[in-house]
């Protein structure tokens, strides 16, 4: 009766507006006392991303990866309208106007509102990912602990 | 135990393809008796754009976001094999020989089944659409209305 | 109070990522003993073809269809840094080096979970493609399959 709702997202995606939009449904699922998680996998980790480069052992393939993937989501583009870096400015410019929280003061807020930030395991593994990389509020955990989370219902989205 | 199953769907993308997909299981949904409502964010709002232009006062930025994104279902492009805006007449083609419903009588559609058709009110300031510019059937609500349809689970989905 | 966990994907993308996301959730669902189907619609449909060419008769836009889209696991591309097809290779390049499961053996371990591949025979017929060219284990249904699994809700996931 009483059981707490949980909302659970999967971010797969590494672009600004749809990392926004998951970021926005978890900070208002936390804010109406949902047990809330966001499970970071493959580009969606780019969110979990620490802005200055981190010195880590890596091997060729692991550097380019680290290189080529955006470093935080100031740096991450957008999956519409684009135009080669300048449609997030202009999106960022806008939400200024507006007052809306750029993705960077969403991520800090669930932070705060102690929403769960997963990062997948095995996807860091693949994309040359360590630790060290990722935000220090940071949880490590597999798809086995994702479904143990997402079973019982809720608000379950990929993204 | 006789309670109304609930269809959630949260339309972020503004493909044709991907639009079609959210219409056609929310049309089966509704006629399943769901309860269902498909919330436009970001990019999906395009779908529930009328196709002529209207004069609303915009600064130079809303206008050109208004000019660049897609008037309705009829302009949007294809997630996939786009090939330039050839793609989606293609898939028009041979929709029409197997007579499958385009997505514009998909999502009329919808509204003759009252399938709530709800317009994300905080990307709507954002890409600077105004309410005019919008069916005249859609509803306006925030991230709030949709975790309070979509808490106690059913069939939530995020395109 | 003991109901079998229910897990339903609908796999809309041909991205290679994507597809990968969609099979380790179905894989791991299915260890914990879920009922999981995978729903493969649109360009997800190429995960199930057969990677040799099937003689089929067909007009020249599904020819053309079914030459433009990959045929099978191997051939698909990535959502993201695909670098014109170069990606796929490092990314599986990477794969072998961390012993994580190409796609098409994570397909073939679905299959011997008995975990249930659906094929979407609406847009089968969009894109052209036949019951032969498809992998022999496929099913075969529609939007009203779907509901009917999805319903109850547990892990439903748009990918």
């Amino acid at each position: 009766m009483s059981e707490q709702k949980k909302t659970n997202i999967i971010l797969f995606s590494g672009d600004y507006d749809k990392a926004m939009a998951a970021y926005i449904i978890a900070n208002g699922a936390a804010a109406y006392d949902h047990k809330v998680t966001i499970f970071h996998t493959f580009w969606g980790l780019n969110a979990l991303r620490k802005d200055e480069p981190i010195h880590v052992k890596k091997n060729w393939l692991e550097k380019m990866f680290g290189k080529m993937m955006p470093r935080g989501p100031e740096k991450m583009g957008l999956s519409n309208m684009n135009f080669a870096g300048i449609g997030p400015k202009l999106i960022k410019k806008v939400m200024k106007k507006h007052n809306a929280m750029p993705l960077g003061d969403l991520i800090d807020m669930a932070e705060e509102q102690d929403i769960n930030l997963v990062a997948c395991t095995m996807t860091m593994d693949l994309l040359g990912l360590n630790k060290t990389e990722l935000r220090d509020s940071s949880q490590y955990a597999g798809v086995a602990a994702y479904l143990a989370d997402a079973e019982d219902g809720g608000v379950n989205l990929f993204i």
